[in-house]
């Protein structure tokens, strides 16, 4: 199933995945929060994603509406990425998986062998 | 980046990405809830997904202390799915996101070309 066919899905829920469900999309939201962040910062602040697949999520993050971009006719040319209210809207989501993953990560760890 | 590689990370995000981050899992926990179900059932539940990927899924979650599976030694046999407690902690989150979807489902479309 593409990303596109979840998108038109009857159930809000896989409708949401169309749009976030990836493991990386979810992170990219919650590090712009409410700020404008260039590219290139963005690529330093998550751990280990990669130019490329920054590059498609946030323009399939910009198609769903949930990121907006503004390009600055500068030189060098500048690019700054930040939250529609859309996106904004999933910040106190994201923030409350966070809080889901700090209360349960230690729990896990003694569950599960190293 | 690997499933494991995220559970490692200093981010609590993107360690919740390890455990949630695919199309397919805050589905099937979402439909799980409170619940417990088998896994043909499961598999009618979730429009669209395959035997294979709801296997693996489910083996997954399980894995990652989600997902409770009990098998009942019957002719034929029965194994059942249910959430652990840390699992029934995303309910309230996911049932956010369906309501953030619903919000704004509608608005998405006038935006996008069909």
């Amino acid at each position: 199933m593409k990303r596109t066919d979840f998108t038109n899905c009857s159930c809000a829920m896989q409708r949401s995945m169309g749009i976030l469900g990836t493991r990386w999309k979810p992170v990219i939201v919650y590090k712009l929060a409410d700020r404008k962040i260039r590219f290139g910062q963005l690529a330093v602040m998550i751990e280990g994603i990669s130019r490329k697949v920054l590059t498609s999520s946030l323009k399939e993050l910009e198609e769903d509406g949930i990121v907006m971009r503004e390009e600055f006719k500068e030189i060098p040319p500048r690019v700054e990425y930040s939250l529609t209210a859309k996106g904004k809207a999933l910040i106190p989501i994201m923030c409350q998986l966070v809080k889901w993953n700090e209360e349960f990560h230690e729990q896990t760890d003694t569950l599960q062998p190293l």
